[in-house]
């Protein structure tokens, strides 16, 4: 057999035998391990979509058939199957491959996702644009079950279902977002799955349409008889059938006969089709199938035992100070409730949830859901914190202002993973926080410059009688020892000669090393760490503007409608000038943090260096 | 029998007798078309519910048990029926009665509702409060059947179908939104509404529950037997019970003895509880019954003919301009698409669909997946427009960010009901766009002064690669002469000595003004239109900045984030100073246009004298 570089992917598919597909399976998950346990990435949703992506471009004749990938990271396979198998050295890294998918990078790719829950919308766009341009090639959304208890999902499935458009709708249904899935969806779909062995999926079929000859348009007829006839006894989907889908399932998604055949009748089929495919995440290696959550997305790791590499110091993450100090609050303060939004690991939560499990709500991937059911909650005397990332936050934006901040409700948002994450890439910098947040009138937001300051800064939140947003990184909590204070506006560290450096949250620590870099250049610059982001300490930043002609804000987010502007915007009276530094006004690529802010000359000497040349243009 | 205003309502419900409540909804039905026929507001929908709100109030212990009313403008029943009646001559006018639940106004006003789809997620987080404070009153959502396809009563019934919670979501079911709705989901509800007479339910029940004495918590047992008998038989609403929900219906909304006994055994069964209530909007008045849509939201009219008064002169809506201008677009460029969310009249998309209605897609309430299916049509190779209000937009912040402005995709946003929109208030003002749109990569943002000026912006969206929005108020278009020119950055009208004015779309008109008023108090002032709000045009304004000491910036948005804050922090290294006028960093609640510049001081008087203030302290 070929090695996987050595093929002419997709065509290749079309020629193997049922067997060779099957083999190619396995040296799949052999290059998926291998490559993974080098440079880290996604891996269980992967290893559970091998024979689904193989079975997809087999029958699909892409890219002119139109596969769209839900969230996106479980595309590697059909990376590999789309001439990308090179690539795979430079997964996520910095002028790498991407791990979602990119226009820009192939023609297969059809569109970019990142976030959940979009791709049947997408692809129902799609498919209208087909119909006015009265072509017929086929479209396909790939969705996991997870996904689809989005809102998103819902309202293009209302849509979808009353249209006559031809598209296809796959349900990856692995019973697991990251963490596993709750509400009444998945519940039904569990019914779905136990309903009748799925398996024999096949079986039924093929003994209803024994007297079709093959996979053709002709199969359709034939095939929709036996589809009504079988409706409520063998393929009762009827949530789908009520929504106006064709319901086709479960069928096994690591059996590739069953796949190739059901797929192939599903994109014959006149209208919107929903498939139901049932999937293992992990599949196929033991320490991601028992633990598909420790390998969503991993780092580097040892492939034989599956042990994985501890990246850096053995300091804990902020979302790891965000919870435990979350779960010691709660002992005393009875009112503290946790809202997570199938993050509850990766925000830190796991501990609170085991002590505190009435006390702890997932609702699944419906951040908008969980933001209003906050306010509700805080409505009826509780105080809620929910916690997201900050890029997953976004979805929630209007219920924040119309349901959170209109009444001044007292709901705390725990912000993880804001500023720029790395690997992830463009779908996941939380860089906008500050900018979607600050407009929001009654909103205090806060920036914890390390893992005290977070601590304090949650104490801090629960005297407050109105929202507030505590944002903070992801990774490693820095301990600069600023954070043993009480929070009372901002915190002056140096008062400054030539320039006033105020740094919100994380970068304190590049504020520092500014700091050093202008001594270097004979700049004596004073510091402040700005802490509360909103409302601004006017009065202190009046001060600061006395001391100095100068005043440089950093932040971790994009400029334009950040802090650094609010704060300019508050000077406008004043003579002193101010230099924001943050991110420019457009995506930022995946790579490194350190990578990412020397491309975008935001580390410490590049910073210092355009101060200097601030000054000396000023002078 | 007494006056409306003579009651101790809700208490007095409690001893009426059926008839009684029959002869009282006679009396509000009347009361409500004398009053809104007098200040304006929603009529339509509130006939609709005048059984339902005496059946609610009769049959729930408020304010002790919770009702939350969905979007809210159908709460006017309550209100009389909670003390209220005498402010109907206040109804929405400044200081008086506000159109929407305020929890401010009243204790029987659970939570300020405005946007669609929120109910079910708040009664849940309530409920959720209720049962970890050990405490036991009811709680019941209200939400129409438009505010059913909107993803976030999705994503709540989801996580509420399977909490074993006491929650009766009651669904308000007239076959509309503002429009009728369409979809999967209201075309499921139709056929339960045809499935069989729901006059009947009352008989069928009785029949079943002839045994039960009462109601009480002893009906529950029987009831619940009588109910799985009959599940799949009678009361088959499978959709909802798949998500966990006991279904009962369908009922009808205008049969009070119905109404009365349902909702009475609704409350005491135990978990999440759907019922099912067939309303007619405008219900009892002839005029509104024939075209709902038109006394959905009315001005003043003639309660014995109904003929609307028309509001100010005859020239036509920004809508209708846009409407129109894209109608006749449309005629040569066969790439454009229109895309709405349950507002195709209000955005004036009327007459756009019935000229080309294969290329007019109304998702219902759906807006978060109005942008992403335009961005798959994007990506398909047409120019959707997507027109939606300011306020509404809000809902689908993540998706123009990442599945539009990320891959810069040419999706034109025809954003209606931009800045202060009046009498609707605090959850309807438009003032937030700017904010959230400037701060987004690849996003270009118009704001017209006038309507040939609307036009010409929608000529140069199509002309634009990447993403668009044109924001432009509610009511009757300016006719400033100053829309003929082409758009190519700002427009100098008048070169300034003192201070120049740059003013964002309608604040052209009141720039006008300002600019009168500054003249008689012996400040010369010059007048910039604006025009593109993003990106800024840096030359001009570099060019004001080197004419005048003081650039004044006047928007109909909040002040941060917004434009007048981008050109300052533009002109941060510029010794010019910026002054900027807007709203300010609140909530604004609700009053004419007018009264609301005047109490914020952004009438042109006021404005022109904070700039003389300014003037003579930097003199």
């Amino acid at each position: 057999m070929k090695k996987l570089l050595e093929y002419n992917f997709p065509q290749d598919l079309k020629d193997m035998t049922e067997n060779e597909l099957e083999l190619l399976s396995y040296e799949i998950r052999d290059f998926l391990i291998s490559n993974i346990s080098k440079t880290g990435g996604h891996l269980a949703s992967n290893l559970g979509v091998v024979e689904l992506s193989i079975a997809l471009h087999r029958v699909f004749n892409t890219p002119e058939d139109k596969l769209i990938w839900d969230v996106g990271h479980q595309s590697y396979v059909h990376k590999i199957l789309t001439g990308r198998a090179g690539g795979f050295d430079t997964l996520r890294k910095f002028g790498g491959m991407s791990g979602f998918p990119k226009v820009k990078e192939s023609e297969y790719d059809t569109f970019d996702t990142g976030h959940s829950s979009t791709s049947i919308s997408v692809a129902a766009g799609m498919a209208a644009a087909r119909d006015l341009a009265g072509e017929d090639y086929k479209i396909a959304a790939i969705i996991g079950d997870g996904a689809l208890t989005g809102g998103l999902a819902y309202e293009a499935m209302n849509n979808v279902g009353v249209s006559k458009t031809n598209l296809v709708v796959i349900l990856n249904d692995n019973g697991m977002s990251i963490a596993p899935n709750t509400g009444g969806v998945p519940k039904y779909l569990r019914k779905l799955r136990g309903s009748r062995k799925y398996t024999d999926f096949k079986k039924r079929i093929k003994k209803n349409v024994s007297e079709i000859p093959g996979i053709g348009k002709g199969v359709v007829a034939g095939m929709q008889h036996m589809r009504d006839s079988l409706k409520y006894a063998v393929l009762d989907g009827i949530l789908f059938e009520e929504l106006g889908f064709k319901y086709f399932g479960p069928v096994d998604g690591h059996d590739m006969e069953d796949l190739i055949e059901t797929l192939s009748m599903a994109k014959e089929v006149e209208g919107p089709v929903f498939v139901h495919v049932i999937t293992k995440k992990g599949k196929g290696y033991k320490s991601a199938e028992e633990t598909p959550s420790k390998y969503h997305g991993t780092g580097p790791f040892d492939p034989t035992t599956g042990r994985q590499h501890k990246n850096g110091g053995s300091a804990p993450s902020y979302s790891e100070v965000f919870g435990n100090k979350l779960t010691e609050m709660a002992k005393t303060n009875k009112k503290i409730v946790a809202i997570g939004a199938a993050m509850l690991e990766g925000t830190g939560l796991k501990g609170f949830k085991v002590k505190y499990p009435a006390r702890t709500f997932d609702v699944g991937i419906a951040e908008g859901h969980a933001v209003t059911f906050a306010a509700g909650m805080a409505s009826g005397g509780y105080r809620p914190v929910v916690a997201i990332y900050s890029t997953f936050l976004q979805r929630a934006y209007d219920q924040i202002l119309e349901d959170v901040c209109l009444q001044n409700l007292p709901v705390v948002f725990a912000i993880d993973r804001a500023g720029i994450v790395g690997a992830d890439g463009e779908t996941h910098h939380g860089m906008f926080d500050l900018s979607y947040l600050s407009h929001m009138p009654n909103m205090t937001i806060l920036a914890p410059a390390d893992r005290g300051e977070l601590e304090n800064m949650l104490e801090y939140a629960m005297t407050l009688s109105g929202p507030c947003a505590i944002r903070y990184p992801r990774g490693e909590a820095a301990d600069l020892g600023y954070g043993q204070r009480p929070i009372e506006g901002s915190l002056v560290l140096e008062e400054g000669g030539d320039v006033e450096i105020w740094a919100a949250g994380n970068m304190l620590s590049a504020g520092f090393l500014v700091q050093e870099a202008l001594k270097k250049r004979n700049v004596a610059a004073g510091l402040v760490n700005a802490r509360i982001v909103r409302p601004l300490d006017q009065e202190a930043i009046s001060a600061s503007a006395d001391r100095t002609g100068l005043i440089v804000t950093l932040e971790d987010n994009v400029i334009t409608g950040g802090f650094g502007e609010h704060l300019a915007a508050a000077m406008m009276e004043s003579p002193v000038k101010v230099l924001n530094f943050g991110w420019p006004d457009s995506f930022i690529e995946h790579g490194s943090v350190e990578q990412l802010y020397e491309k975008y000359g935001l580390d410490p000497e590049s910073i210092a260096e355009r101060i200097c040349e601030y000054l000396e243009k000023q002078a």
